[in-house]
């Protein structure tokens, strides 16, 4: 593949000139995913990419996103079908004055490594806006990907809008060193909560607890969950951010104050499951604490999605959020990534950078 | 036990001369439950009532309410107590204006026959207030633990606040032979709603699609549950209102429209277990699906308990609210009332009449 400049200049040229030579890698999905994604899940194909029209602009990826999502998302699509996921991408030639060359977007473009777009039309696969990068230098583009991106408006709104977290409640978060959990409990902290994490590792607790200055963290996999709770949260628990679903959460909701709120983010513990796992009831602590239990996709927020990236954007400019990447290498190790991410090898944000 | 009139008068002479004379009947948990509730668990003991004072009426129960909720929560209390639960009584004495004698009072009074009460001070031992019964005739006054009451409350608040129910839209109901299951979709058939019920037999669910107006109603205990929703509610579930908890409402859930609303009333499927049973995990529908799912106690609305009062008293007397009974008979029948209550013999509400 050329180098970007060169590359660059060539796409400039031909596409001026209306003569398409860009030729895109893509992932196509051929067969359901069973337990664990496969790379045999999957094809790699090439397509050459037609001629941008008024309004289009043509990227090239630097970054790609593997979130837990995905896992679960791609039941629901008729095979084959191109992967669906998002990127950080650089413009590397535009006919919308709006989106210049030579910056950078996040976009829903799927596992590829070019695509042609109108980033004023709603993605074809994805359903989150193509939308342009601010300068965040020295920091790198990807956190287009995770804390200014998709998993950093998924902490933002969720938490505001879906927990109603109030300075001093207590909140407690599942998943807590992913790229959304990790996230929630600095913008908590920075509203005055008390913060308590569960994660899978000694070594995240200790990041968690240290550098991102939870109060508590705990590793889910070794912790008693009544007893950390005790001992993590002695007014209990008024809004939990639920990243995994799985028995934890029951035993979470259950130690809840009256009118608690929960945020249903996700459910990792069971997505690489053929069936749904069994799990001690949840309704008796709904009912009796009289817990709002409510689901979030984050495009529920596109309307205002600049708002929840400008809100990180300052978290982040004041010191108040940090962040941590676990980068996996090349368009070829795509599933690699997931997997591993699935696995919980990362903290904070999984992306792969793609050469 | 004097008959109404003469203890009135005994009553009145006595109690304006300060002078106690009443004795009291009453059931006192001596065990926590386990399993389904036992005679033995009790202990029926008299207690001599003191002095109405200025403000208290001294009332006498007529019917006695068994709900499922006494199952599950008696375990909060500390053991002997006084055991909780609504009745309607007649005021015998009364120093107190607004509670004038011979009229009826909803309260929370407990198991039993004779009470002495401040209406205006927060009642002893259960939660919710006492109030003056309508003028109901040609009803009986029973319906002050029904439709007129709590259970009646309980689906006036629960479907216009946590369902949100809108004209059009389809409703699922557990439990919906029940006092409170029955009386949800019947409001929700005067809003325009198609209404679906699972309830646990045959002749139940007759009931609620002849007598009723209900569109459908399956017995949860033969139906395929999956194929009972496709073929009642071909444009999926917009509301649910949960009684019951258990596998089904997992079932539900998942056939679920998105943005679909959960009212979490009760889990009376399992109140009788002694651990809590496992079932097939919500979050996944939850999260793909942004349910919100709010469980709820009806005193969350005492500020406005008449609205939801009259709202039902109006849907009575325009034939839009019908309801039925099932009534027991005799204060030393109580416990096999509420066995029998919570075994599903009731269609409608469950009533002691005390004597």
């Amino acid at each position: 593949m050329a180098k970007a400049l060169g590359f660059t200049y060539i796409a400039n040229r031909f596409y001026s000139a209306g003569v398409p030579k860009v030729r895109a890698q893509k992932y196509v999905l051929n067969k359901y995913f069973q337990g664990e994604p496969k790379k045999s899940d999957f094809q790699i194909i090439e397509e050459e990419l037609s001629v941008l029209k008024d309004g289009e602009i043509l990227t090239e990826a630097e970054f790609l996103s593997v979130d837990p999502y995905m896992r679960a998302y791609m039941i629901g699509y008729k095979l084959p079908t191109d992967m669906i996921g998002g990127q950080v991408a650089k413009i590397i030639a535009s006919r919308n004055k709006k989106f210049p060359e030579g910056k950078y977007v996040a976009g829903s473009f799927g596992w590829r490594t070019h695509t042609i777009c109108n980033p004023s039309l709603p993605p074809k696969i994805g359903f989150l806006p193509t939308t342009l990068l601010p300068d965040i230098s020295p920091h790198p583009v990807s956190l287009g990907l995770g804390i200014l991106g998709m998993p950093g408006n998924t902490a933002h709104f969720g938490l505001k809008e879906i927990c109603q977290a109030k300075p001093g409640e207590t909140i407690v978060i599942t998943g807590a060193a992913g790229a959304v959990g990790s996230h929630v409990g600095q913008i908590a902290k920075a509203i005055g909560c008390r913060v308590v994490g569960f994660a899978g590792s000694d070594e995240k607790c200790e990041y968690l607890e240290k550098d991102l200055g939870f109060d508590r963290a705990f590793n889910y996999k070794t912790a008693n969950i009544k007893l950390a709770l005790k001992d993590g949260a002695p007014k209990r628990v008024d809004c939990y951010f639920d990243n995994v679903g799985g028995e934890i959460s029951t035993t979470i909701m259950n130690f809840m104050n009256y009118y608690g709120r929960v945020a249903v983010c996700g459910s990792i513990s069971s997505y690489n499951d053929d069936k749904l796992p069994k799990v001690t009831i949840l309704q008796p602590a709904i009912v009796f604490k009289e817990l709002k239990v409510e689901g979030f996709l984050v495009n529920r927020w596109i309307d205002r999605w600049d708002e929840g990236i400008n809100a990180n954007l300052k978290l982040l400019r004041e010191g108040k959020l940090k962040y941590n990447e676990k980068i996996y290498h090349g368009f070829d190790n795509m599933v690699d990534a997931l997997v591993g991410m699935l696995r919980g090898e990362n903290t904070g944000k999984a992306v792969v950078k793609v050469k």
